[in-house]
C-alpha cells in the first residue's frame, strides 16, 4: 500500500517552554513522521514564544528547538495554524489565545485558571471564527476525560462528576492513611519529594481542584460554571485521627470535586470525603488523578491516570493537536461548547449529601437519644451509629442518610448545643455511596 | 441567547431492534431535541430493519417506534445518511454496512464478530467512500475506550494495553474468589442471574476477549490484527485452589487481554493472569470492566465502565451517532484507519511474561536446588520461591522473572520430568508488575 500523499504543512506556534512546552515541542519534533500520517499534513513548529529567550531550558537549549525560541508571541500566534498555549496564568495568555483565534487559528490549551475563570469567552469566539478549541490537558492531565465527556457521552446524559482532580493532596491523604502520619508532616515530605510546590496552597486549599470541577461541570452539564460557582474547602482541617476513624469503618478520605445536576440545577464543590473502600475512586493510590461519571445511559464510569507532569500532560496537548489539525486538513470542526443548556447553577448549601459527624459524649444512659432527638427534629434520618467508650467520655459516630447541606450544618450546630455533648470532633460528608 | 438555526434533518437507520436496539430507539426519540442542537440537525429514525416485524419487541411493540419496523435492510441502509447496525453476526451485517458505505452513509456498529474478523475491509471501503466508521460500543460496552486510543493518543505511543473486557468471566471469577466457590457453581449461578448465556462458552473459553483484543490492538498499533492472530485460553482450567493461592500472595485472577509492542512486533493474547492486588485492575469487580493502557509519553491510563448492558451500549452508539451526524452537518471525517503501520503480529510464544509455577514436590532436602537448576538451564532466572509443606508432599510456588513464553513452557515441561516433582499444579502467567 503506497503513503497516502500528504498536503501542505501545518503550521504549529508554541507559547511557553517550561516542562510541559519543552516535552511537546521534543514529541512534535521526534513524532514528525508519525503524526504527519495521522494528521494527512506535516506539522512545522515555527516558533516557541517565551520572556526571555536567553534562560538555559532542559532539552531546548543546545538542540535544533533553540532556534525557535521568541519573545514575540503577538507576531507569532499571528502566522501560526494551530496554536498550542502551555505558559499558564490568565494574560498575557488570554489575549494571545484570542488573537490567534481571530487571525483563524485553532487552539489547544493546557490552561485551566483561564478556562475556569473565562472559558466561554474563548469557546464563543472559537465558534465564532469557524476554529477548534481543545483543552484535555487542562483538567487530569495525561487522562482523556474531555473528550469522552464532550463526544462520548453527548447521546447520553451525565447526572454526576467525582474527580480525584489534584494529585498532590490524593498523595498527602494516601501517605496519611498508610503511615498514620499528620497532615504537616506529609505535606512537608511531599515538598522534599517534588510532588508539593513550594507553596502548596493551591494544591491543599483545594482551589486547583476548583478550577477543574468548573470546567469539567461546564462541559457535563451544556451550563456557565466559573470558578466562583465553586463552593470549596481544602484538606487542611483533616487530622490522622479522622483518617484512621475512616479506616476502621471501611472508608477512605479523599479531596473530590462534585458537579452533580439535581432537579433545580447544577451543584459543583471541592471538600474532603468520606469514600467507602470498595468504590473503585479507594483504590486511586499516590499522586494519580480519576474522574468518575455517573450517566443516566452509560451508568458508571471512571477514567484514571496521571494528573500532572511533563510528558503525560504533553502527550494529551498533542492528542489535541492531532484532532486540530486533522480539522484543518479534512474539514470540520470540533465539538462546539457555546449552545449551553444554561442550567441554573446552585450554591452548595443546597447540594445533597451524608455526613459522618463523630462526638465525644458524656458516658452515661440518654445521651443516644438526646442526640438522635435533635438529628430527627432538623429532618434529618440517621443511617447508623456507633459508639465507642474512650475513658471518661464516649465517642459516637452518627451516619445520616443523605440530606440538604444546610439541612445538615444546623443539625451539626444544634448537636453542639445539647448539655451531654461535649465536643464535636469533626464532621465529613460521606460520597459514593 | 438565541437557538441557533438547525440544517435539514439526518435520515437514520437501525439494524436490529434486540435489547441494544429498542434502547437506541428510545434514546433517539426522547432525546431529540437536545441531539438536534449537539448535532446543529434533527435525527430522523427512519426505519428499524428486522428480520420478523410481527414479533412482539419490550419498549416497541405498542409505541410509535412499531411503525418504523421494516424486513427490508437492503432498501433501508440505502435510503440513509446514518446506518447503525447492531444486529450482530458476520452476515447480512457486513453486506449491508458495505451496502450503506458504498452509497455514501456513515456507519456505526457495535458488531465485534465482525470487526475483529473484517474491520480493515469496512474501514478501507468508508475511507474510500469519504464517510464515517464509528464502533465504540464494541469493545468495553459503555466505556469510552476506542475514542481515547483514536484520538486523545494519536500524538502518543501506546506500548501494551491490559484489558478486563469480558464481564461474565470477571463475575465469575470475582465470586470464586470472595466466595471460594468451584467455577462450575458460579456459571450455574451466572446463568441463573443472567450474567452469562445459556452457553456461555464464547465467554469462559476467552473467544469474546479475543474478538476485542484484535480490534483494540488493531487500533493502538496501527497494524490488521485479527481473531486468528491472537492466542486464547479461558478460565476453565482455574479451581478454587488457584484463586485461593492467588489471594494468598497479594494477587487476584483475571482473564485478561493482552496487546503488546515488542521489539519485533506485536504480540496479543487472551489468558488467565495473576494481577498484584495494588493493580488498578485488581479492583474491578463483578460484571465491570476496565482496559489498562501503557503510552510512552502519558504513562498509565485505565478505563472503566459497564461492558454489556442495553442502556450502557446504546450510550456508546448515541455518542458515536452524534459524531458521524456532526461531520455530515459540519464536514470533516472521524479517524482514518487504513494507515496502518502495519507491524508484524507475533504469535504468542513470543511475549514476555513471568509464571507463577505451583509444583507438589516430595519433602526432602535437595528438591528446591534441583527445581532452580532446571529453571537456570531454561535462562529463565526465578524472582521467589515460597516452600509449604503439605503433609507427605511439599508444595513449592516458584514465580519467574520474565522471560519469553516458549522458554517458560518449557521450563515447566522439564519441572515435571524431574524425580522428586509429583506434580505441577499450576502454571498462571504473572501480569501488571
Amino acid at each position: 500500500m503506497s503513503a497516502p500523499s500528504l498536503g501542505p504543512a501545518l503550521r504549529v506556534a508554541l507559547l511557553g517552554c517550561g516542562v510541559v512546552g519543552s516535552e511537546v515541542a521534543t514529541l512534535l519534533t521526534t513524532h514528525r513522521d508519525e503524526l504527519a500520517s495521522r494528521v494527512g499534513a506535516p506539522l512545522d513548529l515555527v516558533g516557541i514564544a517565551v520572556r526571555e529567550v536567553s534562560r538555559p531550558r532542559a532539552g531546548v537549549t543546545g538542540t535544533a528547538l533553540e532556534a525557535l525560541l521568541t519573545q514575540d508571541a503577538d507576531s507569532l500566534v499571528r502566522e501560526a495554524d494551530i496554536v498550542i498555549e502551555v505558559m499558564g496564568g490568565i494574560e498575557p495568555a488570554r489575549e494571545l489565545l484570542l488573537a490567534a483565534i481571530a487571525s483563524g487559528a485553532s487552539v489547544v490549551t493546557a490552561n485551566k485558571a483561564l478556562l475556569a475563570q473565562d472559558g466561554p469567552t474563548l469557546y464563543a469566539a472559537a465558534d465564532e471564527a469557524g476554529v477548534d478549541v481543545y483543552f484535555e490537558a487542562a483538567v487530569a492531565g495525561a487522562i482523556p476525560i474531555i473528550r469522552p465527556v464532550r463526544e462520548s457521552l453527548a447521546g447520553d446524559q451525565v447526572e454526576r462528576i467525582l474527580g480525584i482532580v489534584n494529585g498532590t493532596t490524593n498523595y498527602v491523604l494516601d501517605r496519611m492513611a498508610s503511615e498514620g502520619l499528620d497532615l504537616d508532616e506529609v505535606v512537608a515530605e511531599a515538598q522534599r519529594l517534588g510532588y508539593a510546590e513550594a507553596d502548596p496552597s493551591a494544591d491543599v486549599d483545594g482551589h486547583d481542584a476548583a478550577a477543574k470541577a468548573a470546567i469539567l461541570a461546564s462541559l457535563a452539564f451544556h451550563t456557565r460554571v466559573s470558578l466562583e460557582d465553586v463552593a470549596v474547602e481544602g484538606i487542611m482541617g483533616l487530622t490522622a485521627d479522622d483518617i484512621a476513624w475512616a479506616s476502621r469503618t471501611g472508608q477512605v478520605v479523599k479531596l473530590l470535586a462534585i458537579a452533580e445536576r439535581t432537579t433545580d440545577g447544577v451543584v459543583v464543590r471541592v471538600h474532603p470525603a468520606l469514600v467507602p473502600e470498595t468504590h473503585p475512586l479507594a483504590g486511586v493510590r499516590g499522586a494519580f488523578n480519576a474522574v468518575f461519571v455517573e450517566a443516566s445511559a452509560a451508568g458508571e464510569l471512571m477514567f484514571y491516570g496521571r494528573g500532572a507532569g511533563g510528558a503525560p500532560t504533553a502527550s494529551a496537548v498533542l492528542g489535541d493537536v492531532v484532532s486540530a489539525a486533522r480539522h484543518r486538513v479534512l474539514g470540520g470542526k470540533g465539538p462546539i461548547e457555546s449552545s449551553y443548556a444554561q442550567l441554573p447553577v446552585l450554591p452548595a448549601s443546597q447540594a445533597l449529601t451524608r455526613v459522618q459527624i463523630r462526638i465525644d459524649v458524656q458516658d452515661r444512659p440518654g445521651v443516644l437519644a438526646k442526640v438522635a432527638a435533635v438529628v430527627a427534629e432538623h429532618g434529618v434520618s440517621i443511617e447508623a451509629v456507633r459508639q465507642a467508650p474512650v475513658g471518661e467520655v464516649a465517642h459516637l459516630v452518627v451516619t445520616t442518610h443523605a440530606a440538604r447541606q444546610d439541612a445538615l450544618d444546623k443539625t451539626v450546630e444544634a448537636i453542639r448545643g445539647i448539655d451531654v455533648v461535649d465536643r464535636v470532633v469533626s464532621v465529613l460528608r460521606v460520597e459514593g455511596i
